[in-house]
């Protein structure tokens, strides 16, 4: 008689792998991949960081810190979003947390009872979705439209997704995979709707400042009421090159604050301490470091477009936002099976668009937030599979 | 008209506040308080584990890691677990963790669906029930009964109290407040009737090593199959002084790495990198600190028992393992308020009982993790409030 391994709650069993993970461990080993797979830059973390790091060790900050945060990141944050939007914000409205991954998940566990149902704008990072999944949440995909490459949002679609047992919308702007960034008057009016019907708003916030013809993009938290149900997520992996440091923060009504606490105390008790000093450095000292970053991707970005515009299978259009090239290839139908072949093949990693939803099949996603001279390389190596 | 706050759903809204955090808010900034409420050695992170961190960052570990964690700590844990318990360990049985606490929501995640209960043998840190709470599940406590200060289980209480919901039984042993530490027998007994009825184990594994007779504690993994159902939390926080660096790790059947990589994934994506490298040389390095910290953790512990002895209104008795004094004080009906007393009136912070469940009412919970100065001082200004 055989014993059935023990297993988990068939919920969770059935949350898929991750389709990045997936293809990541595909090439994992070979030799002289060029891996533009995850959404993170190849640039280590600038030395100021590395330094407040070292100093706030140096300092004995290696004790348990606040739930909401160390005080002297919550001020940075505070004195951070005022000036980037224009703003007052409270101190109270916000809390530090262990990512923007680890503010997503404690935010569906505030939000989200088993049987809500979740509106998410898509493609999309997947992650978000299946948060919503472990706390018992449905999640309605309500796809972007895409044309030439370029991605847009059909409003009427959105707000006919919901019903009386929609709690939240999810959206992810500027976005990850597409690079879509929603427009003002799109910010404007689901506001006003979601505000009538009281639903919430997750802003996923993360690329805000990866846009690059003007100094954020159009967020919630610059029009939104302090009372407003808006929680927006930020984290420090993107723009200040901190993806392993694991730091992120949430921007919500102060009516949270103390339920976020607990939540942040029973789900991890917080981000790591010294790495909350380096967050603050980073943001009192990084504006150069962004906008060099900004400049460099500026140029992969245009590098990538140019580098696409001449294989004849491609369609794409380039982004005003975010490091990725999210494209379609004439042809494709299964584009984990083919990112199999770029990797094989050309000795390139990309993420296959079936990760990011449905809508994403047929499509890829390029991290450009690699050196040109590697970016040039890949494209180099993907001619014969991408152009007749 | 006023406009109600937003607020999150009632479940969560209803989750107790730490009495802890509580009693540590009242009594912060208070000059020359000597803080025993946290269970936190007062000692810095030791320098070899700072200078791991130093380097791995010198060396570029800033990015994302694998979903189980860095190859070099998992081989380290597996090492480690070997050389402590004197049996092989399967790599594909661990994960790392952003903490103990961490690792414990991503078990009840695992595990627990809505309308499920998990035992609880209590007093216990807070903790672990409301990760439960949160996951919508039922926690049943399963109070061990104290005499002369020492405590005990009564194992047909426990069996009693489970149902056809019971889905985990939750066992930290040795036990954060009492010290209480579940002998090899109550170990077995609990092992066969949990593999009966199909139930899983979750043993908080944190204090294994803070023992004072012998090398580490009667755990589960000692004994368990590898495919029993059972989860073992570890934690970097209290051997190697890393309350502030958040890092756990969890024992599981083989059978579960792949969803809790998953659940990794979708709460965390992984502790900080760097932080994970110098977890590896913690364990690779650090059994000498160990047993030195060990060594300090006794000589505390008897000096607080000698102190308390003294106390006519104390009922109090030297724990094996842990590093707390948990006693009860005759008299006391409200610990929260008698803490708050021993604060403005001796200066001296400790956590109240009751913030460890009902069971806790009437007692008080001294760490003595701290230097024999300190605690001398803090027994001598407490003696007014527990000596008649």
């Amino acid at each position: 008689m055989s014993r059935i391994p023990p297993q988990v709650r068939d919920l969770i069993h059935a949350l898929p792998d991750s389709r990045i993970r997936e293809i990541s461990l595909f090439g994992a080993g070979k030799p002289g991949l060029i891996p533009l797979w995850f959404g993170e830059s190849d640039e280590q973390t600038p030395d100021f960081i590395k330094d407040a790091a070292r100093a706030a060790m140096d300092q004995g900050e290696t004790f348990y810190a606040p739930n909401a945060g160390v005080a002297p990141l919550r001020h940075e944050i505070k004195s951070y979003m005022t000036r980037l939007y224009g703003r007052e914000f409270g101190l109270n409205r916000f809390v530090v947390t262990a990512s923007g991954m680890n503010a997503i998940i404690l935010t569906m566990q505030a939000l989200l009872d088993p049987g809500d149902n979740m509106l998410a704008v898509t493609p999309v990072w997947p992650n978000c979705k299946e948060t919503a999944a472990i706390m018992g949440a449905e999640v309605r995909d309500v796809p972007l439209s895409e044309a030439d490459g370029g991605w847009s949002l059909d409003l009427d679609r959105l707000f006919d997704a919901a019903d009386d047992r929609t709690r939240v919308i999810f959206i992810n702007s500027p976005g990850n995979p597409t690079g879509w960034m929603m427009p003002e008057g799109q910010r404007d009016a689901i506001l006003q709707w979601a505000r009538h019907r009281g639903i919430w708003i997750v802003a996923d916030d993360v690329y805000a400042r990866l846009v690059y013809d003007r100094p954020h993009a159009p967020a919630f938290v610059e029009v939104a009421d302090p009372d407003d149900r808006l929680i927006a997520i930020n984290s420090f992996s993107k723009s200040w090159s901190m993806t392993g440091w694991r730091l992120g923060w949430i921007t919500a009504p102060v009516s949270l604050l103390g339920d976020l606490e607990k939540l942040n105390e029973y789900n991890i008790a917080g981000p790591t301490t010294f790495v909350q000093h380096a967050g603050a450095v980073a943001l009192r000292d990084g504006d150069g470091y962004v906008a060099e970053l900004l400049e460099r991707l500026r140029r992969r970005r245009d590098l990538v477009a140019q580098g696409l515009s001449q294989f004849s299978r491609v369609r794409f259009a380039s982004p005003e936002a975010a490091f990725y090239a999210f494209f379609s290839v004439d042809g494709v139908t299964d584009s984990l099976e083919f990112a199999r072949r770029i990797v094989s093949e050309a000795g390139v990693g990309l993420a296959p668009g079936n990760a990011f939803g449905d809508q994403g099949e047929g499509y890829l996603r390029l991290c450009f937030a690699s050196s040109e001279a590697a970016l040039s390389d890949a494209l180099e190596r993907m001619r014969p599979l991408l152009d007749d």
